[in-house]
């Protein structure tokens, strides 16, 4: 099998060039804040979860095969993200929370989380029967790496289930892949769409899968950013709702399930000096950015959100009284509405990035009709034309 | 102090006929839906928490004084909600689970409802400082009627606080008052806005208070209904969104607060027969709702629910095996949807029925102006026009 | 109504000393480890709550009456306890983080703890029917002593049931004690057994009440204090272990009560700097001090805790960003270890001090008989003979 | 590498005889109770889990080589544990509820268990590292024997560190290993100590590994049955209390480990009918079992309980309303009780049935010497003498 990611980094070498490196790829698709939609708030940079600096994003996608479902050949369309909270070379914890809205889901290591208020090591998205794979190969690399902070490690592992067009059930990540997305991992741009974990994956009836961005806070609020990645595999059509416009009652082509199979996996990171009691309200945030696109969070959805800050370096240092800032509770809403917001704009980006894909037993998810979109804001009064 | 439901009560007497009692003037105001705001779902015949049978609200008012500020003597603007699961005349328990979306703000009795499963008693909303006074009270109403579950009685009492129209630190809510709500209590229509513990309430910048709204599920669903009651007290104007369209953007006037200072208590009740942890995966249901208003649950804000079922009477009984009905899991994203879209249309009753209110220090809440919302929810092509 | 502090009081003032004040008398009463009770650890120079360095506590005694009950007006058998965290002159939160072992039973303020991680204000306990009053008293006194964190409080109130000596449903409990128990709050000794919210308490059907003790960590364990402060009120005979020795088994004089109906609330207060979500994880093992003495939890029974640092003074303002200092997990288990040990040894130290007591209709609480206790200690080679 | 088990069933088939099979040597070997240690309550017919009908339990045994530490080679000391509420042939998932004491540990799978109630499919337990391995391989198995509740699966598998003994970090677990123990798991006696996922795992600094015990209501009290079955690899051996007595001070030989590293996973299960709710107080109640032979849950051990009851089968059918019974809290004392003696009594046994092992670079770990613990029983007054 040849993965995405691979046959990019060769065409990259031959060409002796950046420009056709998968970031750069995913900038010159169209972002929903280029196309038009109305969104809330300032972004970053970026408008990624890379504004947040230190943090380091690898995809592995894999897909190969076409047709008939046939268990443990394929089709395979799937694959691996992992998200490094102070990128590759450091293995200092940072403080973490997490948040389950509707817990038909897996991540593990959640557990040590909410006990020590720690992320220790990388965090990582596959798919649903993935998971294991994923995460003793994490060990092993950290092993390898010397990344560990106790003598065991208790990696962080996410999943959405992508079955309607993977051959989930054959197991088709490997160890190798694992180690190929995290040492691919790198700041800047973030590909979106059909990569890394969110290969295989729909949202709302529509190819789904990996989406971004990023809320800057004004001076006065503090200037912090707040960035988020989402793996979104949730929804059906009639709940799509962008903007505040009901789009899945607009536009109804090429739906295929009439009930919740999904699930979403979100990531928030920030620079701000945030506590692990503060990192769980701000991952509590994540479901308002659901909702704002739809969502009610069925009961066959998974919808797992961890934040973490890359603030207090060195707080879990094993041998003596740590020193940290922590930004007053009374100065978090700006971050709970930079929460909600980029959620929100992560996953309308999840839908604008991801391209068509026909999967297993020929089974297709089409890409939300980007002009279509724009015809549907404007009807509402909502499109933001260029000026 | 002459509260004003007893006004209300002694008027109707006079009058020897049901025309002005609370249930019929709270009808005679129109509601959102028939103003023209779109909602998705349908509502039970009420469009109100009462559309679940058995369950009864009563609201003590208390409005009196007005101008600067005593501590003691008032202004008050201010009163006690009461919700009882099976009325006033039974002691049986309902199944309930509750969530916190921001905890700055208090309901008694959760540590039970967790432990146990149950609600017991009545649910009582008012302001802030009065929730010992009401939790007390209604001990000895449970007493006085006989309405015990244990030796001692751990009532669920909440809170919004209503200190920008209230003399809040003056203590208003008496014993009586608690009686007074709770011997009020009746099925039927619910009167909305500045009434019982929503009196002083103020929500987006304009005048809040007491929503209530309804869903029916199809035959093929179940056939049952969820009624959502709001006590909405909660957000800064900006974030404002009706039916989607960006509301407080839209209307500016009466602005007074630039900083979250409130809060929202909902009640969920059903008669589908879910089980505590089932109720609780409803309760975080409302966190959804909140969010398509525009809430960001900011730091200042107590935005807890609770949510019960009417189902399986009789299952709280200590001394047998409890015969029950449970619905599966798999057909409750329907009850989710229903929550989410009763109350989204709870707090805009609220904001609809809400009439403008000037308390201490001449503070002043000014009501949503009816026509006003039309014509922006007409600019963005989401007014439900009368046919 | 003379209530036993003010009674103390007047006889400390009429001597013109010291001597008769609460804390010597407590002191006069001999405690579990003078009696030969083997402890593990080593307990602060109080052995109390109050070695935690600004840690003040009030009681109010309140009792009255005897013979038969007539609801409002006795036998009275109660009162209230407060434990200020940095004295009573401070309006500084401290962390703190909570945990209920089985919630059949309230502490108020719960969720605002859990969510902002802080506990602002004191702590008060109480009977289960005051909790109102306490409250809402303790809301006054803090806007009246200018204590005030937000414009609104949300004071955390515990309770446990009094109802086989006290005439609880008779709210005997007045604002004017819960003033006195907080004004009379002080460092020092701690009086134990039949004192202030504590007063009528029973335990494993003996007298029961408040309890305290403290473990004092080495230097290279940090040197912290960790104290613990209990209203004991749970525990059916049968069960009662100390020192591991089954003493409830060799002692059966005076049981009155087949079945749990009772709780205890623990306090854990220490000086190493905890953040919320350690002293969450301190409040956890509260549950393994009460296992030692024999505690299953029964399903009467509100067993909840919570515990505070005093560390990290001026974490909790509101317009910058704090500087704190935080232990590391890894230094955490002498704490835990501490604090397994101080609940054990608290709850026995309420049962030593505790008096037998004669309440409502004549029902009596015998106190566990010392010289018996030693017996039984000596039997199962336990008892730590004098030198 | 042969497997134990393995080994065990081909010399079972040569002997063409029941004699030698694992539950039998199982019950050769002496356990606490025999030994003279005293426990509370009244076991069941095996003092098993088993003894609740239905559950079945199944280990693989990997022991091989010896001497110097070979990352990938060995020396081997490690396992699976399979507990099936059900047995292998059902799909039909069990209510079930969750505890975290110290969550310094992994079991996937916990929130499904949380949103859901249910416990689909088996519960599994190895060493740390191999969490990953055995999670995916459980979802294979499940895939081939038809076992699947929806189209993914969301194994539970819980660990304990083994690293003193084992090569962990080689990860010795392959997929065959648990087809192995799920397909050979089955009623009757569970074999203890050096077995299955418990194989290379330590307790108090004396070896441990799978214990299990089981307690049986009266018939006043239900008739219920409460089994428990722990992975025990936690303590520091100055903490070890047997039957109150403090072993652990009076038995010091063979220490090895200064800071607690070790973990416990404790599986209960009943046939009383509880609700998910209540599965979760009980889940709780081990902490109490823990307590009693003297832990304090330290920082470096992940104590993660399961619990689940067999009764309500068909509960969880997707497509209609089930008719269910509920146990009343009022009567879940006793099921408390048998939770923490059973826990108590299982870990105990775990000491009593481990045999000494060397494993990596010659570490040792000693088992609990018998005799010398019937001698310090004695020294207490406490050992149960044969009549």
């Amino acid at each position: 099998m040849v993965t995405v990611s691979r046959r990019f980094l060769w065409i990259a070498a031959l060409l002796g060039s950046l420009l056709m490196s998968p970031a750069v790829l995913a900038q010159q698709k169209p972002r929903a804040r280029a196309l038009g939609v109305p969104f809330d708030g300032t972004p970053g940079e970026l408008d990624a979860i890379t504004d947040v600096k230190g943090v380091e994003v690898g995809h592995v996608t894999l897909i190969s095969g076409e047709g008939k479902l046939e268990v443990g050949k394929g089709p395979v369309r799937t694959g691996v993200t992992a998200i490094l909270p102070r990128g590759k070379v450091s293995a200092d914890p940072v403080f973490a929370g997490w948040f389950s809205l509707n817990g038909n889901g897996e991540v593990t290591g959640t557990t040590w989380i909410e006990e020590s208020g720690f992320l220790e090591g990388p965090m990582m998205i596959t798919n649903t029967h993935s998971v294991g794979t994923v995460r003793d190969a994490t060990i092993a690399w950290r092993l390898k790496r010397n990344l560990m902070n106790q003598p065991w490690a208790l990696p962080v592992v996410a999943e959405t289930w992508d079955g309607f067009l993977n051959d989930s059930n054959g197991f088709h990540v490997k160890d190798k892949h694992v180690v190929e997305a995290l040492e691919g991992a790198k700041s800047g741009a973030v590909a979106e769409g059909n990569v890394g974990g969110g290969t295989g994956m729909t949202c709302f009836e529509f190819k789904g899968g990996i989406g971004t961005a990023s809320r800057l806070l004004t001076k006065e609020q503090g200037g912090y950013t707040v960035g988020v990645l989402v793996q979104a595999n949730f929804g059906v059509r009639h709940q799509l709702r962008i903007a505040g416009v009901p789009v899945g009652e607009e536009i109804k082509e090429g739906t295929f399930r009439p009930k919740e199979m999904g699930s979403i996996i979100v990531v928030v990171a920030t620079d701000a000096p945030l506590l692990p009691h503060q990192l769980k309200r701000l991952a509590r945030r994540v479901s308002l950015g659901l909702a704002r696109v739809g969502s009610v969070a069925g009961n066959g959805s998974g919808d797992i959100f961890v934040a973490f800050s890359t603030a207090n370096a060195g707080a879990a240092k094993p041998d003596k009284e740590a020193q940290l800032a922590m930004l007053p509770n009374d100065k978090m809403t700006p971050l709970f509405e930079g929460t909600v917001q980029a959620t929100e704009e992560a996953i309308v980006n999840a839908l604008i990035a991801a391209e068509t894909m026909t999967g297993r037993d020929g089974n297709k998810a089409v890409a939300l009709p980007h002009e279509q979109l724009r015809a549907v804001l404007k009807k509402y009064n909502r499109l933001v034309e260029k000026k």
